[in-house]
């Protein structure tokens, strides 16, 4: 569909028909719209530009995504994307300008009028990945004194600037937040009841620093639509809505799927081929290092390897296994963490309950492999210590598979961070150490 | 904190102070309150009860998790039941009706007035995963011929039932939906101007059938707070909020993490060790079974390392270092199919991409193995074997971590299910073939 659109567009443009570009203008999502121009040469896209207002301007790219923004960004003067910023709200145009190189951030501030400088320059103090980062400064805040007559000729007038309307925030003489209110239950109220008595005063804030992780599991553990970020002395300074909170969650979602593996930071799709090298490649040289120390596990025992050499076979059955089954408690870990099921306090339970699972799986799995062994190579002595070094690796598995993670998070490191690297070099060492230490105990048997 | 509170309730209930325990039932979050009931004793919890107002009941009942739901409920007869639902949304209401018995849910819909049972039938019909089952049927729906001031005079009426109403939705004469109106334009508009006037008639509906991995996809592409359902005449019939978005967006990441390493569904910490056992086994006996093609084929060449022993020492680097270039591959595609920002339209670049950089990190990684071996060894043809092993092992590696999910998906199945597995198999097969026919190739320099 997108493609058809675009093609449409294009011919118009060839056949300067440019009623008919700005009819599709008026219907398109801004969403789709950004997608659209990005597939056309800069050109073309300033030809466009032409038909568009800055407020079409400013919702297009308000919500494209990162490159696109700053590619449509570039086209325009730095006095036309003043008038864009115009139509943006002021975290949305700190996320853009904190994409953009210093010197134009530093030029726009100071094209801009002082106050709305003021707040961009402030939210631009706050680490992007912070409540602070997140926040937006138009909100509406009420004091706690007024009437819900006078409330409703408030938000009608401050409404139209602010991003989120249903919840009102009620705050004290010192703008300390002290509450909320639901638009829906100033609508109904009687004229000139006092907001007190429709307030809730039981309200979920965070401070700026707050780490975006905690903001979000908050928000979704009370089910909120915006929550609040007050300073240390209580006082309202900005809002975090919803939509913003998605876009925490799913980047957090893809940070610990790639750190597990071994991949530094979030690495988007469209990367170019040498940043995603410079995130792999280091911890691959980690990984190479567990792999050597496993490779000279087995080096210490050449001696029996070369005795019985069928041995050598069962060495990737042991530590696979040991390892598939660590991961498996690594993933319900580092969900657990993430989604806050899992905390210090109720911790040692579920690594209890993780080395029983790797122990009955570890016995259901080494039973089967330590009956094919002993039929496959007609030894039961063979079979016995294939049975038993399965049955201990894959405890060991479960056990590492929940102990690196709470241990990466008790010093206070990502506890997803090259856990898997860690784990396979775990569950690859001791499974050769104790399968080859047992072969040798029994070797005699099994010549 | 929470356990300070849960002291001071249970001394106030031994020490029979209610009316303490009454005022800070009217403080606590309901979230909060739910965790800390389900520390109790039944007969506690029933004391507490004795204290709490049907709509107190309901606001807690419907934010405690599932598990917690079922248990609080429990306590109370059928009568008590319907009372607390009456306070409830009916997609809550037939959440928790979903986890009763089968029996309870048919009595519960007998003792319901006609109109609300069937509501809830209606909705119980719906796939829990599909836009149907999420959506909740409480919404502002306002006809387009209306003006302003009558829409506010409706608002007013309906609003305390909805739940949502910063947007309005507005229908035909038909009642289906033709677009949104913001409740914030409604308020600052002139008496009695048409709704038509304010009214954006570019609105992004989905289906009942939709599955709910793409209405979240879809409302966080386009950051929306709620989504409508119509069907397929474009009645609008039920409508999505973002709350409920978060938990489909944790449950969907869960799950993904969760298939890739061989954990069927979501399991959480709270299973019972039986259940996880269920949903973890059988994927390690699949694993059981790549694993021992990875023995055999180290099998068909005993003779070889019969001859060179140290060739055994070398097995788990070159599978290892391929498994983990794998799953970097892996972790990126999965990820990407689940955003939406990889699709089969742009598989291929992203193939290719994926290619490049196991070729460039294999060499990177391969060159510096190849010194260690050959150093470590003294013979150069070890060290070429293992360069050269490496190096196409990690392309393998790369390759299969970008087809597997991609695979799964154009077969209709879920791109994370059992792929760390399945690629595990390939990586540990391919890299002891490939590397011990070429030692056998190199073989009479080798000794």
């Amino acid at each position: 569909m997108a493609n058809k659109q675009l093609n449409n567009l294009l011919d118009n443009l060839k056949t300067k028909n440019f009623d008919k570009i700005k009819t599709w203008l008026d219907t398109v999502h801004p969403v789709d719209l950004a997608e659209i121009l990005t597939e056309l040469k800069d050109e073309e896209i300033l030809a466009i530009y032409e038909l568009m207002d800055y407020e079409q301007l400013a919702e297009m790219i308000e919500e494209a995504d990162e490159k696109a923004q700053i590619r449509l960004l570039k086209l325009l003067d730095l006095d036309e994307i003043i008038q864009v910023f115009s139509y943006m709200s002021a975290d949305n145009i700190t996320d853009i300008m904190g994409n953009l190189p210093f010197n134009e951030t530093k030029q726009l501030l100071k094209m801009m009028k002082e106050e709305n400088a003021g707040t961009i320059r402030h939210l631009l103090g706050y680490y992007s990945d912070t409540a602070g980062g997140l926040m937006t400064t138009e909100f509406i805040a009420l004091k706690e004194n007024l009437t819900t007559t006078e409330a409703l000729l408030k938000i009608k007038q401050i409404g139209p600037k602010t991003e989120i309307i249903e919840t009102i925030f009620v705050v004290d003489e010192s703008k300390r937040l002290v509450g909320t209110v639901d638009l829906r239950d100033i609508l109904v109220a009687p004229d000139d009841q006092p907001l007190k008595e429709i307030t809730d005063y039981n309200v979920i804030s965070v401070l700026p620093g707050t780490d975006q992780e905690k903001v979000a599991m908050i928000v979704s553990k009370y089910d909120l639509t915006v929550i609040p970020v007050v300073n240390r002395r209580g006082v309202l300074i900005g809002i975090i809505t919803v939509d913003d909170i998605i876009d925490v969650i799913e980047a957090e979602n893809t940070e610990d799927m790639f750190k597990m593996v071994g991949i530094n930071d979030e690495e988007q799709v469209i990367s170019p081929v040498r940043i995603s090298i410079r995130k792999r490649l280091p911890w691959l040289y980690v990984n190479l290092i567990t792999a050597f120390t496993a490779s000279f596990t087995i080096g210490l025992f050449e001696d029996v390897i070369a005795q019985v050499v069928i041995l050598a076979t069962f060495l990737p059955i042991v530590a696979g296994l040991g390892g598939n089954s660590g991961q498996q408690s690594l993933a319900v870990m580092i969900r657990g963490l993430a989604l806050g099921e899992i905390d210090f306090k109720n911790s040692k339970e579920t690594l209890f309950k993780e080395i029983l699972i790797g122990l009955i799986n570890g016995t259901a799995i080494g039973i089967v492999t330590g009956l094919i062994a002993y039929f496959w190579r007609g030894n039961f002595f063979i079979g016995l210590v294939i049975f038993l070094a399965m049955v201990i690796n894959m405890v060991i598995g479960a056990l590492m598979g929940s102990l690196i993670p709470l241990g990466l998070k008790a010093v206070g490191i990502d506890p997803a961070l090259a856990s898997s690297i860690f784990l396979t070099a775990t569950t690859d060492t001791f499974g050769f150490l104790i399968f080859l230490l047992l072969s040798s105990l029994f070797l005699k048997f099994m010549i």
